[in-house]
Parts: structure tokens; C-alpha cells; sequence
């Protein structure tokens, strides 16, 4: 029954459904399955419950079972489900690995995460330059129950240092002449990476170049491993969350949202939240001086929301343009000129539309009959309705705040490029908060020149 | 020089070089390339100088020339250069093409932009079931040069309809039992997507499954193409970038930032800042119905941007967690009581501080000595400073509105995927200009109903 069903389906569709089993059941399928497909499944259940399954297990005494599909996953795999593991049950699960496991696992184990060594797997198909298309081929069949992949074949001198590349592709073209030495096929100039380079780095080569696989070498150019396509499309998948997470001022989560403790997650919310605060207060400091304007003009404050939200938007969506510009390779530092020509023709279009629509909005909303009330006389009394032309504040604050907005959070992302700072820290959340207390300054100073009888 | 420059490299690192060249100097050098080369060459450069290039040599009279590197690109390849040329000079170049390859180019030129028929190239191995693993590795070698991957290999009925699959490893790992018909190894569950299919549940199909490539069939499961992982990976890149863009406002655009049209640009922005523009209208509106309260408790006002940007920044969190959730796959729609719950806690928790902190800020801005000036005795005359008590509409409003903000950014996506809409519209702005009328109602319902003589 259950044994049949794990064997007819691809193992991710299985998965799938097992998504909805907890820890224990879903061990209880994986028992079910034949062993050989036991560790494939496994490889496709989600992070979250891969880590649960093995607590599981663990705490259940059953370590021997547990060590012995975790040790069959792919090198890159396994280290990634140890990081996760608390330490007590990774302490108890090393020492039932065979040796070289072990230390292999260890080894990784050392690469920082969000580092290419943390995503590279070791199982890689080394060949030496010796070899004809022949060998090379029964060399692969030979190996290929161990390998990741087989599409590209690494090929590496004594030291085990990286010599050049062979493409299945290439030995399957010469398979009629299998006398062809690969040093004739093979390809010297091969694109590498180093064990420390950012792995965000790293998905922007193979994304560039269309790589299968990238290769991992040390400072001698000793090939370390490989990391595969289907890693970088999971690094990408994960940058691109922590992107748009940073952009609202959340920091880097190491799980899903929901699989993160509740604890974790106010801390990385309320971290940002709180510097958004301070900033914020700075427009509470900044219209204390502008009290007594408000007592004789009260009708400026109703378009303080409207003029700081303004400002922001337009801001985030400069912001927001050139950070993705520079993720995605089309802006770089050298463009300032033109990014800078961009957002100030921006500003000044989308300025002068709002600007306009504002004017209209803020005559009507200003002269128009107050809402019935005991007060609206004595307010009118005390704070006079504007003239058309002081109305003109709100349409000169608009223009300049969105031009404000599309300057700074044009060229605030840049800025931080050219620090060395990750420029998606240069978030929409902050860019708004910065383009606030902006805003507030802009439009009192307007105000106060324009409105008679302030300042 | 230029040729041995070309040859000696690869081809993705002379398009890097070639970057910094006009569309007139990138075609000189891609002419000095082998002519085996130059299409791989020109297939390099990015979107926007493929485009530049094709024009200009149209332009100077070269449709021979050019349409022969067009026409050797990868169909799928070829399709996106012709749906971002001008209709005029693809008129030009369709009837110098091959009779076969005017068709193809045709037939996928139909499929609308992000569609998975967009995306798939028709350069893919077929094979008939009858062979063995010594006539498959044959007719791949044979087939080699026109195929873009030799990964998979279809294997397919006299129909052209998908029967299974065999991998190059497959036939590799048999090299040595030549006569194994492939019908032996084949695996006949094989996932498959539709022409219409959106690309992006494209891509996460091929994340799921760790896949090199996908098949894309037709209602009668007859085999169109092959959409391969370098194209996935831009899939994958344009869709994070098309819902960073959706966060902030700014309609989908076609291009790169500094490739898109400044007008093009203004539009795309100008469109969402207008219905941005027209909610925050609202909280003028909204605040109209307090001027009264205003003159009375001056000290109100300046808590008005802090109000309203804590709301937004904390919903805009929530909403941002939620959509990239449901875009990797760790939220689904039935965990909506899952999200609610943990939005509560989190507006509790979060707003809770922010109003503790809140609390002692108002209480030393509004009870601290005013800016010296003329009016401060006027002022304080006519608006007394709140007491300790009244301050307490500060921290009781920061509270609701964070609250408000985590609960609506936490939901509001989850509706949006119910109702069958895009999560990702369901923007950080959005919520933001949500909050912010919100936050205004709430803090001036709380301060009439807290501050002695309002209301
Ligand atoms: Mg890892
Ligand atoms: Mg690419
Ligand atoms: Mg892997
Ligand atoms: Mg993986
Ligand atoms: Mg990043
Ligand atoms: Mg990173
Ligand atoms: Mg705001
Ligand atoms: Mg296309
Ligand atoms: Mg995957
Ligand atoms: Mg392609
Ligand atoms: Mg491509
Ligand atoms: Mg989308
Ligand atoms: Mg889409």
C-alpha cells in the first residue's frame, strides 16, 4: 500500500502530500518507502519539517536510523539540516557517521552561512587529464550513484587542483571517437568561485552565464566542490525575501514566517520599528516649533498626512527602482548621473500632477462649508479660512516634497553601494522616515513665508 | 586581435566587456568573432543592447546579416529579442528567415509574454521509444549541435505526444549494456506544465522539483518545448523585481530602470501615486472634522506623523511577511488563523512598547518649556499643556494602531489571494494609506474621548 504509493509518485509529489503529516507519521511513511528512496523523500520534505522529523527520531532513541538517512543526504543538504539541528542531537548523530562522513561533514560544517562553501556539495566528478572520452565515460557510470551531477566534469591534476571542465555534452558528441584524449575536449578557462564568496555573488555568475554548476575552489585553485542550479535558485528565492524584508524594516529571518519563534520575530520587527520611532519623533520635535501657526492657521494641519505620505511614497518607489536596478545588474554606481537626471525629472512630472490635483483638492477642502458643529464659528473666527493664494502652500509643499522624495531615494541606495553597505538597507521604511521629517520642515517653511500673519 | 580576444574568453565575459560599447562598436566586434561565436556572443548581451543592435544594423541596410545571428539564436531566445524590436523592422527580417524557422519564430511569437510558451525553447531531444541506449547516445550525438540541452531526453509516440523521459545519466550509466531499449529505463511520470501557464507557477514547479528543465505540452499532451533552469533563474529574478515594484507602487514595467522610458516610467508610478494621493485626501477630510479640537489641544497635532507612520510601518511589515510567505510557499490560505493569531501577538507585543516609549516622549514634549518665542504665553493661554492623564492618548493610540496595522497587513494579503487577485498589489502602500486614515480616526476618537473639553 503505502510502499507502492512512495514508489509510483515522483518523490516531491510525495512530499507534498506528506506536508500535512507531523513529525511522527511522516516518519512512519518514510519507513514505509524503500530505503533507497527513503533519503530522496526526505530531501523533499520543507527545512522546518525535516528538523522536526529528526528531533523526533532522536528524542524517540532511534539514532542509528536517523544518522543513517541523514548521512546518505547530499553533502550540502546534510550540513544545511545540521545547522538547524540543536547541537545536543548533532553531537549524539556525528559520531554514528562512517569516518569520512564525518569529517567531511565537519569540514562544511565551518563555512558561514550565506557563504558558497555553506551551499556546495562535495559529490563531484573528478577526472585526470589522462583519461580518453572512453574512460571518461566508464569512469562516470562508475561513479555516477555518488554524484550530484554528471553534466559538467571537473577535470584535476594530482593535488587535486582545477585543471579545466568537460561537458557530458562533449563526451556523448565524441562517443563514436572514445579514443579522444578529454585534454583535447577540455575547456582551461573555467569560471570558479572561492569558498567565502557571498552566495548572493555567486547566484548573479551562474545567473549571468547560464551555468548548470559553479565550481568551489581554495586560494591553491584545489576544487572543493560544486554548487548546483537548483541551490541557486534557492539562494535567489531567499535574497529576494530578505530584500523585501529589509525594505520594510524586518531583519533577515532564518526561517519561514511562520516556523519562526514569535519571540524572534518581534525582535527582528521591533529592532527596526524602534529606529523608525526615533525618527519619527523627530517630527513631533520639528512642529513643536510650529505650534502658535497651527492656533492661526488651523487648516494647514489637515494636510500634514496627505503631504508626508507624498513624500514617501514617491520616495520608496525611487528607492525601491534603483536598489532592484542594482540587484538585477541594470544600474550601476557609475549611473549616478543619469539616475539623478531620472529622478528629477520624475520628481518634477509626478510633483506637478499632484501639485496640481492637490491645489484643487485643498481649495475645495479649505473654503467649503465646515462640518456642522458647535464650533465651526468660533474657529472661523479665531483661524480664518485661506485666500487662493495661501492655499498655494499645499501644491508648492507637494512638489517640492516629491522631489525630495525621488532625489534621496534615488541616490540614498547608491550612496550605501559606494560605502560597502548592502544598499537594500537603504529601505523603503527608512527612506519614508528620512522624507517625514523632511516634509514636515518643507511644508512649515512654505507656510510660514506664504501664510500672512505666521512665523 | 579582436578575434583571438573573442575566441579566448568566454563569451559571457567579452558581453561583459562589450558592455561599455554603442550598438554600432558591439556590432563591429561581433563580426571579428568566429562566425560559430557571434550569435553566442550576441546572446550574452542584455535585453536593451540586443535591441540597439538589431535596429541599427536594420537601420544601416544589413537585414542579411542580422537576421542570420537572429535566426541562429535559441527559439526561445529569438522570440523575446523580436517581441522587444519595433514591428517594422521584424516585418523586415521574418521573410530572410528559413521557411521552417519563419514558422516556429511565428507559432511562438503567439504566446503572450509570460506565459510558459513564452519561455520554451523548441530545441529539444526527441526520441522514439524503439531505440536502445547505443542509437539514443547516437542520435544525440548526431542531433547535438541544434539541441539546447542534452540533459533530458523526450521520448515520444509517432504523435509527437510526451511518452517519458530518460536522463543523459541514464544513457551514461548504461554505456556499457549498449542494447538496454530505453524503454527500460524510461520514467513515464513525468511532470509537465501548459503553453498558458503563468511562468512564475512555471518556475516554482521547477524549484520544487529540483528539475534542469521543464516540458511544456498541449491539451493533447503533444510535446511544444522545453523551458530550461537559466531561463527559470530569470523567471525567477523578473518576478521578485515585478513585486518589489508592486510594494511601493510601480505598475510592472518591461525593461530595466534606466532602459524604461521616462514617460513610460512616469506613468507606471504616476498611476498608483494618484490612488495613493487620493486615500491620504481621505485623512484630510477625516481630520476637517476636528479643527475644533485642534485649537483647543494644539498639542495633539504633533503627534500626528508619529500616529500614523508607526500604523503603516508596522502593517507594512506584516503585509510584507505574508506575501513573500505566500510567494515561497511557507503560508497558505488555510493558515489564515495561524496569521491572525501571530499578527495579534505581534501588535500586542510591538505596540506595547512602542507605547510605553511613546508615552514618556509625549509627556517631555508636551510638558517641557515651549520653543522661546512670541506666541509661547499665547499659546499656552489659549491651549493648556495635557496632563499626565491626558497624555495617555499618545501610548493608548499607538497601541490600536499598531494593532490595526499588523492585523489588516497580516490579512488583507490572504483576502487578496481568496478572491483569486495577486497578494503582491496588496502593497506596502496600500496598507500604508490604509493605516493612515485609519491611525487619524483612531487618535482623534481616543483624544475626544480622553481629553477633557473635546469633542
Ligand atoms: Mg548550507
Ligand atoms: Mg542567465
Ligand atoms: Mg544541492
Ligand atoms: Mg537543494
Ligand atoms: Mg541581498
Ligand atoms: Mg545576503
Ligand atoms: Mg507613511
Ligand atoms: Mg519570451
Ligand atoms: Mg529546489
Ligand atoms: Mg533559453
Ligand atoms: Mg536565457
Ligand atoms: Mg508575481
Ligand atoms: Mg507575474
Amino acid at each position: 500500500g503505502l510502499r507502492d504509493f512512495c514508489g509510483a509518485l515522483h518523490p516531491a509529489r510525495v512530499a507534498e502530500f506528506m506536508e500535512g503529516l507531523d513529525a511522527q507519521e511522516s516518519w512512519r511513511v518514510l519507513l514505509a518507502a524503500d530505503p533507497e528512496l527513503q533519503t530522496e523523500l526526505f530531501g523533499y520534505l520543507d527545512p522546518q519539517k525535516q528538523t522536526e522529523v529528526v528531533h523526533n527520531v532522536a528524542e524517540a532513541g532511534d539514532q542509528q536510523a536517523i544518522s543513517r538517512l541523514v548521512v546518505d543526504m547530499p553533502a550540502d543538504d546534510r550540513v544545511d539540516l545540521l545547522y538547524r539541528v540543536d547541537n545536543s542531537v548533532v553531537d549524539e548523530l556525528l559520531p554514528l557517521f562512517p569516518r569520512d562522513d564525518r569529517h567531511e561533514t565537519l569540514r562544511l560544517l565551518e563555512f558561514p552561512e550565506g557563504t558558497a562553501g555553506s551551499k556546495m556539495t562535495t559529490e563531484v566528478a573528478k577526472l585526470s587529464e589522462k583519461l580518453t572520452v572512453r574512460e571518461a565515460l566508464e569512469e562516470i557510470a562508475h561513479q555516477s550513484e555518488d554524484l550530484e551531477t554528471i553534466f559538467y566534469l571537473y577535470v584535476v591534476d594530482e593535488g587535486g587542483r582545477l585543471q579545466g571542465l568537460v561537458s557530458a555534452r562533449q563526451l556523448v558528441v565524441h562517443f563514436r571517437k572514445p579514443d579522444t584524449p578529454i585534454a583535447e575536449l577540455m575547456q582551461r578557462d573555467v569560471v570558479t568561485v572561492r569558498a567565502n564568496d557571498d552566495q548572493e555573488a555567486v547566484a548573479e555568475k551562474v545567473a549571468a552565464y547560464d551555468f548548470l554548476a559553479i565550481p568551489v575552489v581554495d586560494d591553491e585553485r584545489k576544487l572543493l566542490g560544486i554548487i548546483t542550479h537548483d541551490d541557486i535558485i534557492d539562494v535567489l528565492r531567499a535574497e529576494a525575501t530578505e530584500d523585501a524584508h529589509l525594505a520594510v524594516g524586518v531583519a533577515p529571518l532564518e526561517g519561514g514566517y511562520l516556523d519562526t519563534h514569535w519571540f524572534t520575530l518581534a525582535w527582528k520587527r521591533g529592532m527596526w520599528l524602534a529606529i523608525l520611532f526615533f525618527a519619527a519623533l523627530l517630527t513631533a520635535l520639528a512642529l513643536r516649533n510650529y505650534e502658535g501657526d497651527f492656533q492661526k492657521a488651523a487648516w494647514l494641519v489637515l494636510f500634514i498626512p496627505l503631504v508626508i505620505s507624498s513624500g514617501g511614497n514617491s520616495g520608496s518607489q525611487s528607492a525601491t527602482l534603483v536598489i532592484r536596478g542594482l540587484t538585477d545588474g541594470d544600474v550601476r554606481l557609475g549611473d549616478w548621473r543619469r539616475v539623478l537626471k531620472r529622478e528629477l525629472v520624475m520628481g518634477l512630472c509626478l510633483g506637478t500632477t499632484l501639485a496640481t490635483a492637490g491645489y484643487f483638492c485643498a481649495v475645495l477642502l479649505t473654503r467649503s462649508a465646515l462640518p456642522e458643529g458647535a464650533d465651526a464659528v468660533a474657529i472661523a473666527a479665531e483661524s480664518p479660512p485661506p485666500t487662493m493664494g495661501e492655499v498655494l502652500v499645499v501644491p508648492i509643499t507637494l512638489l517640492l516634497v516629491v522631489l525630495c522624495g525621488t532625489l534621496s531615494g534615488g541616490v540614498l541606495p547608491l550612496v550605501f553601494q559606494r560605502l560597502g553597505l548592502d544598499p537594500a538597507l537603504m529601505s523603503n521604511a527608512l527612506v519614508a522616515g528620512i522624507i517625514d521629517i523632511a516634509g514636515i520642515i518643507i511644508y512649515m517653511t512654505v507656510a510660514v513665508w506664504m501664510v500672512s500673519g505666521l512665523g
